[in-house]
């Protein structure tokens, strides 16, 4: 009689889970991947579906579908709630896992610096419906400015306040931008949706930091050619229903806006420090979980914590950045590393191979770092593009994509603009409908 | 100095709506178009959104980009809650709207017979939210069905009902039968979804009633092909979270199932009995308003009602059912009559041209009527796509639509079926995962 399989369970079907259960496929383990979801969310693409350029489907592929031929794999829909690393057990909400190895990849969810109170007031964009509810935010706006008559809130109404100069925070500014000043051309009567303004605040003294400063230079110049204002050195201290406080070196300022797009903080799921007191682990500021080099939890060499949901520090200090590349390529070591610990190996600790970054501003307009090299304009955007049609290659909806983006090249037109769910929001506006 | 211009008013973006705003085109009319919602939902492909096989945007057009070429028509976002129809104003949630015509074109929502408690357990389909409650509930249950240990309730989980056998019921059990025998093969560890129960229950001794009793049987013969267990001459008297209660002539049956979809009842919609009480119309028991051979409102020339909130039962006495080519071609022709009015002449009544029905049931099974052509099968099936296809032609996604009909047709793959939402709900599963 042969042993029981190797159980490994991984909590999380993003990026760092998925790529960990795909590269265990033809390994002797029994692989349970358990998500909340019952889909991986391709989330580079999320600003589109918030700014109606794609449905959530086309960036969204089923778990169970993209893991269906792996025979030694099951997915559960089920939520992590503790571990009892003692036991060897992921606890469920309703039910638990018993694991060999525990691999949890649950990622980070926006924050807000201790104001929880600004959730409400400015959505983040972490998940599918944090991008709906955007969609209809931004797209509501435009359709209460219509119907407006006081010139005050009409202007609130057509003035978008994104938080964060990330990549996020650029890219939806960016198509803000398209949309008011493109695709909603010759569509309203009685405003001009090319006057809206959209200002895009971050705190620090250069938008997309991790970037060369020659880069951020290029994309406040690509921002500002589509009409978007960059103010750097800002930072917000409130958050209204009828917009925000910015506080300069200068003073403080109060901006009017009706939609206020949150891209700033990033808190790792509330899962980690759950982990972090089952199992001793350091956390950081941002409830990241530090981790060995090999990934694993000091003492716990059978939990690994893998994406952006853990402090991987080991090359000088910096931790490494959030990004789906970090994730994948961890998820792939650990992967590796069960493999080999069950073959009686050892393997070198991880070591990330950056590949580069890139963020896209609007149609023909990006920058990237690859490498030594530092692109923007048409090459970058051709880069970004090419890079991520071969992402989503493995996407089944791939064409759907390709399909939609060639629609928005030529004719700015987004198809998905759809006000749904609880955009049924009441506006302002008393004044009457002529 | 002209007169100023004659100012229509549209309530509602449907088939009717829509349609009336369009042949007004080249009108010497003033025309606003007013709906809740900020797109034209091409409702009869609703359910592929309700069983994932397309996005929600891939079937809604918004409305300002269908209209924005059209420059003597504006389209408000906004909610008619009343008129006064000596002052000739429409009435707003936050605001008034005066006319010179008004159309009222907002439709049906399904209803309960009384039981509006049903709603929360049987959902129906008529909005975009209707559909992806439903899309999550049927994945979700196969998802709860993995996990749940206990017989008698994993197969709960794996029992859907679907109530009505008109178009809705049956397209809605043909899709669902396909989504359990082909586009889950081989995902699941522990269920076989090809195992699960579709019973669709119809009160009435035939599905499909309008049409041809010989189409009818065509239609039993494919869904039990498909496996979907067609129960004619029963009667739903109950819902509850666990099932449904049945009655027929040999009595009453419980039918344990966890997902009841709703496909049966039509109410008009709300502002058609404020319309009646403010022009003291007749009202019939599904809530549409009688209406004046020329789609008006007796006594009120000036309102016309279209589509599924009229009553219009002038040849022989059966009103016209509530499709989109009845919609359609009233909108058509009050566009065509205030067109003549302005010119002085007048118009011969409505006359409804009836262009064929027809039903989907799966890949290469349909019914249709066409004249005096009673087709099913193959023949069938390729007729409803050449026509839906055609129909599809003024959306911008008719490509995605294609795409993915075409992707469906060769892999069985649904691309979109996920639970987003409020979904993420309780299951009563707590013997745990394993």
């Amino acid at each position: 009689m042969s042993a029981p399989p190797h159980r490994v369970v991984i909590v999380g079907g993003g990026f760092g889970g998925l790529h960990c259960a795909q590269s265990l496929a033809r390994a002797a383990v029994e692989v349970t991947l358990v998500d909340r979801r019952n889909f991986h969310l391709f989330q580079p693409l999320l600003y589109q579906v918030a700014t109606g350029a794609l449905s959530p489907a086309n960036i969204a592929a089923p778990l169970r579908s993209v893991l269906k031929k792996q025979r030694n794999t099951r997915v559960l829909l089920g939520e992590a709630v503790g571990i009892d690393a003692a036991a060897r057990r992921l606890l469920l909400r309703d039910g638990e896992l018993p694991y060999d190895t525990l691999v949890v990849a649950t990622g980070s969810h926006h924050h807000y610096f201790g104001h929880e109170e600004w959730a409400r007031l400015a959505p983040g964009l972490k998940t599918i419906e944090d991008a709906t509810e955007m969609r209809g935010r931004i797209f509501h706006a435009f359709e209460a400015a219509e119907r407006e008559g006081d010139p005050a809130r009409r202007s609130a109404l057509l003035t978008f306040v994104v938080v964060g100069g990330g990549p996020t925070g650029v890219e939806l500014a960016g198509a803000l931008a398209e949309i008011a000043r493109h695709t909603m051309n010759h569509e309203f009567r009685s405003i001009d949706p090319g006057s809206a303004r959209i200002i895009l605040i971050e705190s620090g003294d250069r938008i997309l930091t991790p970037y060369d400063p020659k880069l951020s230079e290029k994309a406040v110049a690509a921002l500002a050619g589509l009409g978007v204002v960059v103010r750097t050195g800002s930072m917000v201290t409130a958050v209204r229903e009828n917009g925000v406080t910015v506080k300069t070196t200068a003073g403080e300022e109060i901006i009017f806006a009706r939609t206020v797009l949150w891209g700033a903080g990033v808190m790792a799921s509330p899962l980690g420090r759950i982990v972090a007191e089952a199992t001793s682990a350091e956390v950081d500021r941002a409830g990241r979980l530090m981790v060995e080099p090999d990934c694993s939890i000091r003492n716990h060499p059978g939990i690994f914590i893998i994406g952006d949901l853990a402090n991987f520090s080991h090359d000088g200090g910096r931790p490494l950045p959030g990004v789906a590349q970090v994730a994948m390529q961890q998820g792939h070591h650990v992967a590796k590393l069960i493999r080999a610990r069950l073959d009686g190996r050892s393997l070198p600790p991880f070591r990330y191979r950056d590949l580069g970054s890139m963020a896209t501003i609007g149609k023909r307009l990006a920058v990237a770092e690859i490498g030594s090299w530092r692109l923007s304009g048409t090459i970058a955007w051709l880069a970004w593009l090419f890079i991520h049609v071969l992402k989503l290659i493995r996407f089944e909806s791939r064409v759907l994509v390709l399909v939609q983006w060639a629609w928005y090249y030529v004719s700015w037109n987004r198809s998905a603009r759809l006000i749904t769910g609880a955009q049924e929001r009441s506006d302002e506006s008393a004044g009457g409908a002529r």
